[in-house]
């Protein structure tokens, strides 16, 4: 299968581009094949703020994570010339441009869409800036939301497995208002930042399906009523109405045509098809062809973020969230994820691995993962004695609770680094299979992994992925992968397919069952499993509360 | 106070030789005033045998350890020799020689002593030699006497907190008959390392009271008897009788007096007084001075050994053992032990610590142990988050169950190793409270903690333990406790002191309220402990069997 329209002929490249947490990547894609021409990284200059605001060197508090809106436009100004450059392709080629970002990554704009952040008089106002993902500062707001919600009992509540994130729009915006009544009244447009870049490329704002379902509650063509909001704060009554609502476009459609001030930014032909905004995770799906109902995709990096279509609407415990084009259009997309994955081992080699191995990795030519996989691929099933729990970060789906803590058991005055490294591979694995156990015992069935991100390099952890969820594991085959994923979407939206699942068909990247459960491995996991399961429920369900104590006793400590 | 007999002057001094697991310590010490005047070290040429007979090669199973006895007299031919030398005394000034012993260390002897082993026909045969205190491969007779005592409600099985330890006399002969019947049947004697090399000394094989009653079951004037003895093999009927039973002696007596071999051994004048035998820990409460009745000594080195007098008689559940006249005549003597401490930090140091810290403390002229107490010192307590269970080498007293493993739990992605160093830390604390608090609740006070053993030099924790136990803590003020214990027996026996306590009270070594625990802190810690507490029952008390799974697959994994 070949491009099909007219607009695009064997030369028609797209554009996708991938924002990061500290950097933007532009990646040129051709569209007859989903060849990656040619690349670029531009990193943001104010990074992650965290301890103060650049422009007065005012003090954050604690758990807030921000970011500056010109850092996005900077890679816009930056890398996508470089990665046209980089490919030799003209630029007269390119056909479209598509985006995807972190989320829930939301800003306050004026009606024009300019960050209120940038505005004189704001410069000084922390909740003026655009809220990172990871800003973790909204947790008692989201803690009133979610009660109220199950008070309500309100339908929607279900969708997102019974809790809604700190990071989500809902809470964040309450912050906004709760801590500063005068940034709120300022803001038109509560704006995510996969939308905001968006309207600075083709001057339109138009929200996605994704992020308004997965991180603004709209379910059913609706937002959460006036007397939900009312309920939490009176003056938040008009939240979705006044702020957030916006027409909603489908992914994959045309957001609209490239300005002319955003074509001389990135030096792309103005007009061309600007694509609908869309997510890092969620947008990997048709990069690594897992758009089909039951094959979930695991992007696994230093957390996991799992999405997957289904036909079928579940409602399915301590999930993320199901929304009705969420992934594709015309199906219901899912999301999960596990808080810590490879930050997990990292914080392991960085914090627990002994000199003498650092010196024998070394003189191998291997880093400390790849040394303590290969000593730890030498050991049966189990021969460690030990079980771990991967909550060195919190749990985030299933259980959905960020105050539990990792835990070691089994151990010996024998027990070898490489085998605590193991068992914490293995308890992300079993964290998985609680996660796919809870989609199945849902009625969403889970029929395949398929796995990008980092950690596919790592083949002992995924053929481990696979003996553990006796599932075959197939991997995407690029190391771009939301990049390709945007490109997806933009030559989607140029026209060049009639659908999604159709462009990544062509362009996306699989290698199908690159590795299959082995039945025996398979039985000796399920007798870890089934122990770690055991320890999840009586430290994750309330029997044992001794985490959170832990960490009340820790934050009481440290006062 | 100074010596009180005619037979003593003020220059008159003793020999006191520790026989440890790797060498022998011989120490010489002034009977006036208990100063230590010179010492030396003799190591046993064939240290543990684990793997295979030094005379012929023959292989050892897996959880064996044997000694040569040969090692123990070179150690009289070289080590007291040297101490007397560095001592700069004269032979002629001894007055008295005590030793003390590992235990339960046991070898099968002829009727004259000589142990099996040393006949040629025998030198091939394991079961010939001494089994250490740590030959753990007496398991399943241990399990099968526990068992049946049980069955029969023996009433003694509740002086050893219902359970008889595998390295006990009992069980390792058992295994004795029932893996070489034919040795069994040549052995005459079944002699414990302590009374044995009193019997080299003097000539005369008596018991002492001691090893009779923690390792030998001796309980108010009898062994078990034989109907419990045939219950467990028709052929062990007449064990205690045959093999065993010897006239007792009350600790600090006189054995015998120095024969001739023995004084050309050692240099030492024929005829003085040679002590009865005795054990490590309990040997070294008169040198801390810990004699009277709820004085606690706890010996801290890479295990931990408690022992106390007392004038109540209590069933504390999962003590070692409590003896009458076992520590010093005329009290009831308790032991309790945690079978890991120092080497739980030791592993963790040698394990779980990166390059970084290693340089770091390079750099500050520290050992990693000094490094990471400095820094977990700066914290306050709970601020790591943590709780540990110091159960790395099984739990020998309150739970008595070698199977169980360590813990951690709390961890995250900011936990640094000096925090995991101090929560472990801290489960050893809580571990000797747990010990404390079952004394106290079986009706047998603890008012005072006085430690002795390599641990005590770090402040750090010696205040740990002070707030942890809410117990003022005493520290031994010697660094050869044992020897010098030793040789306040041997200034008994020589009738330089009416009694241990009289002798204690003049020779011993005793740092008063070294540390006093800190209310505020002993609250923050009781946080701690009583979560520590909660997972001590749930995985130490059968709700959670985890760890005996985990055991059993790791066995099945490595088959």
């Amino acid at each position: 299968m070949t491009a099909t329209t007219s607009s695009a002929d064997d030369r028609s490249v797209v554009i996708g581009v991938d924002y990061g947490t500290l950097s933007g990547r532009a990646v040129v894609v051709r569209v007859s094949d989903g060849a990656e021409l040619g690349s670029a990284v531009h990193e943001y200059s104010h990074a992650v703020l965290e301890d103060v605001l650049p422009a007065t060197g005012k003090r954050l508090p604690h758990d807030w994570a921000l970011q500056v809106p010109s850092d996005y436009v900077d890679v816009l100004k930056d890398a996508v010339p470089k990665a046209i450059a980089a490919s030799g392709v003209s630029p007269e080629d390119v056909i479209g441009i598509a985006t995807d970002f972190t989320a829930c990554t939301v800003l306050p704009t004026t009606a024009d869409g300019t960050p209120l952040c940038e505005l004189d008089e704001l410069r000084d106002r922390p909740h003026a800036y655009v809220k990172l993902w990871k800003h973790h500062a909204a947790q008692g707001q989201a803690d009133r939301i979610n009660a109220l919600a199950h008070e309500r009992s309100e339908p929607w509540i279900a969708r997102y497995g019974g809790k809604l994130s700190s990071e989500w729009e809902l809470a964040k915006g309450l912050q906004l208002l709760e801590e500063d009544p005068e940034v709120y009244a300022r803001m038109d447009h509560w704006v995510e930042a996969a939308d905001w870049i968006i309207w600075q490329l083709c001057g339109t704002y138009v929200r996605n399906t994704c992020t308004a379902g997965y991180k603004a509650v709209y379910q059913d063509g609706a937002y959460p009523s006036k007397e939900f909001l009312a309920a939490l704060d009176e003056r938040f009554v008009d939240f979705f109405e006044a702020k957030v609502e916006q027409p909603l476009a489908p992914l994959g459609a045309r957001a609209g045509g490239l300005t002319e001030q955003a074509a001389a930014w990135t030096g792309l032909p103005a007009g061309i098809a600007v694509a609908v905004g869309n997510v890092d995770a969620h947008v990997t799906s048709p990069a690594a062809k897992a758009v089909d109902p039951g094959q979930m995709l695991a992007v696994m990096g230093t957390s996991t973020c799992h999405v997957m279509n289904s036909d079928q609407l579940g409602e399915v415990p301590g999930m993320c969230g199901v929304v009705r084009d969420g992934i594709t259009p015309g199906l219901w997309g899912y999301e999960a994820g596990q808080s810590g994955v490879g930050d997990i081992f990292a914080w392991f080699v960085r914090s627990s691995v002994p000199a003498s191995y650092a010196e024998r990795a070394a003189e191998r030519g291997l880093d400390l993962h790849q040394y303590l996989t290969e000593l730890a691929s030498q050991q049966a099933v189990g021969e460690h004695g030990l079980v771990a729990l991967d909550w060195h970060s919190g749990n985030r789906s299933v259980l959905v609770d960020h105050e539990l803590s990792g835990l070691v058991l089994g151990l010996t005055l024998g027990t070898k680094p490489e085998e605590v490294y193991r068992a914490l591979l293995e308890s992300t694995a079993f964290g998985t299979r609680k996660i796919i156990e809870s989609f199945e015992a849902a009625g969403v069935p889970v029929t395949e992994l398929v796995v990008a991100g980092g950690l596919l390099k790592n083949a002992f952890l995924m053929q481990m992925y696979a003996d553990v969820t006796r599932r075959p594991l197939s991997l995407l085959g690029s190391t771009q992968g939301p990049a390709l994923g945007s490109s997806i979407h933009a030559a989607v939206a140029a026209g060049a397919y009639p659908d999604i699942h159709a462009a990544a068909a062509v362009m996306g990247r699989k290698e199908e069952a690159a590795y299959v459960p082995d039945e025996e491995r398979a039985q000796a996991y399920d007798a870890l499993y089934a122990e770690y399961s055991r320890l999840h429920d009586y430290f994750g369900r309330g029997e044992n509360d001794v985490m959170h104590r832990l960490r009340d006793i820790k934050r009481k400590a440290v006062r």
